[in-house]
């Protein structure tokens, strides 16, 4: 053999895969960190390629709360590289017939998770480029069949790590589905007679912000400047909870401690807070489909 | 030299010891995620070598509870590849007499500990290999002798990571003792007069659901079907805390929302839940040696 | 071309520029881990490069607590290696004055950071090399500039993880400041008239155990012994919180359950400590600039 073609042997030998595939997985679930289910599916995700990289992107997803997991990834997806492979188990219906499905994206990002909504978000923003359904007769990690329960070790671990290591391409994941998602209804930003229609998907837990739906593009009607101000409505389920005038800020240091503010958050959705204070503990807001949020320009 | 001794030498300088060791580590203690603590393990890993894959089993474990130590690195470590080096920092006895152990299990696994009851389960179900104790002459962080507290990050991660990343053998680690390991005694799971024996080792906290020590094959006499109902006794210390007839379910979706099932783990151990709630704080179930469960077949 | 010319072409394309730069990006946050905000973080250091190898320090700050942020850096960094990029991101002060910077310190480590107190501690122990001001036009990730709330991603982490991956050197971050910090003033730790003064910089919050600033070196004048027993005023805001005669001990170990205790902690500073118990909750005791701490040697 001579020394070039054995260079190249020995390249492809050292690189592996990577050429194909990104080798990075994120895990999303809701078992938290204090057992050990979610050391086990990474354990199952390095015995497939120690070459992974393997990220959290949470695991404090409320128990069954899909409609978090949802807007988690559609929050973070897009700031990881095209390739990237997302394992997300919130899964209330283990054992039921929900399908077990790997999304494909427009944006070239994979989604390995049960099709209960998980997906609703991710599919609207990036787009479904395919969809296919988990065939757990070839992808569920050897050993494990007789386990009814874990599927986020034995099936989707495993699958997900075997797609971001290239050990299987995508096609080997199983029957073609069709290209839609099971979808969980919301209530979408709309701008109709001077005012801006839109949800809460999300609080910004940590600090007690309250985000809604409603982005820069619906917002544009309203002809906002940074100093001008908004009369904000938030309802659950029809009943009114909130009612404020709020200075449109660019930054949190344009008003002084303890003051009430609009502003973008990081995803350029209109959001409301307290500044160096609690907006949801102190007025008592939560999120959710039933969350709904009515804007105009205060005179 | 020739190209092809050269291109030996290059793939060994490349891949380094990965041939001899797995360059996995992963990581358990007491020490939670709001300090610095294992961040400072972490770094001293790094340290020893930028090529390790350093990992979390957890570090939410009860504060000085081996018991919880032993029962998560037996949940896990058996998904975890041949080769990977496990660190338990559970030690509230640093400073006493316990003996700094590394074990290595016939499955070819190892764990760097205090032997002080932390290795109780992985030593029974996955053998001893050998054990070793720690040199601390040899196998201590350089320039860390004066410090009397943080052994986790100074022997600990320092012996863990040098064995992971194959800069030290097994041997190196120190002087060979007999094949045996501190102990915590606790109720095997038995099945007599066609009654089933066992204890709750754990909780399965996030959800609220009670394991049992009961496999499979302890099961196997009752000869269950799916759908056969369940006669549970829950005691602690010998008080009854729960009595109940539950159906024995091959997955939670088998039975609505609110009710009662038996069903086996991950681990195939039989348990017990409530689907969409929590079992154990409705009935103030907990985990640990004292807490014993006695199922027979419902007529 | 010429095998050996081959070979180095070779090398140089595998190891990238892992000669120039460590490769290692630890991070540091208030976000918690309960949203995306972390892994959005994560995952544009990935798209920077996929070779880093990430690491947290802790997301788990109070929020806004600069002076914990600059506590948490000053006990860890100096048990990462050389080279080791450190993304610290406390701001309450977004959008206000406050420069975002790199510091490069004596010991060879860089901080990325709002420079708002946060390298306060890192600064006297490491030593200020250079600190740069990050130029915003050129260190900013593509595409986000009209987000003006989340530095965290778009500045820190873009531009540390490209320090980190040796995409940029140093001097690319921006125009070099004076070699000075942004500083949280505190009561340093010194020894007069027999009694030794200090200040309560942070809990160890897992335990409940109290930590001073009060070094071997300043301790060393009283002379002690283990075994000594020691005289322990503690204030807030010079009013008396805690007084106790304790024990000098090398290990928790030495005094029996439930008792109190003096020790070196891993860091070798005194601190103070109830055997299996929790001294800051049952004494009421919390820590920051206002706590105070006068020790002497008990008759």
């Amino acid at each position: 053999m001579k020394p070039f073609n054995l260079l190249c042997v020995l390249f492809l030998l050292l690189k592996g895969t990577a050429f194909s595939q990104s080798n990075v997985l994120v895990l999303q679930t809701d078992f938290g960190l204090k057992d050990g289910a979610v050391s086990a599916m990474k354990g199952v995700a390095v015995g497939v390629s120690p070459q992974l990289k393997i990220y959290d992107l949470t695991h404090e997803i409320p128990p069954f709360n899909i409609w978090e997991a949802a807007y988690r990834l559609q929050q973070t997806a897009a700031y990881w590289p095209k390739g990237t492979v997302f394992v997300s188990v919130i899964d209330p219906g283990v054992g039921s017939e929900r399908k077990s499905v790997v999304l494909q994206t427009k944006s070239g990002h994979y989604f390995v998770t049960p099709d209960n909504g998980t997906l609703t978000l991710v599919a609207e923003s990036m787009g479904i480029e395919a969809m296919r359904e988990i065939d757990e007769t070839r992808n569920r990690l050897p050993g494990s069949s007789a386990s009814y329960t874990f599927h986020g070790r034995d099936v989707y671990a495993y699958t997900g790590a075997r797609l971001a290591a290239g050990v299987i391409p995508f096609d080997s994941v199983g029957t073609r589905l069709p290209d839609s998602v099971v979808r969980i209804s919301y209530q979408e930003a709309v701008f109709k007679n001077n005012t801006v229609y839109g949800n809460i998907p999300i609080l910004d837990v940590q600090y007690g912000n309250v985000w809604t739906n409603i982005s820069e593009k619906t917002l544009q009607p309203l002809g906002l400047k940074f100093g001008d101000r908004l009369s904000v409505k938030i309802f659950k389920g029809g009943i009114l909870m909130f009612t404020g005038t709020l200075p449109f800020a660019a930054t949190f240091a344009s008003v002084p401690e303890g003051a009430l503010l609009a502003y973008q958050n990081s995803l350029m959705n209109l959001s409301f807070a307290i500044n160096y204070g609690n907006l949801a503990e102190t007025y008592n807001l939560a999120s959710g489909p039933e969350w709904t949020v009515e804007v105009t320009k205060a005179p």
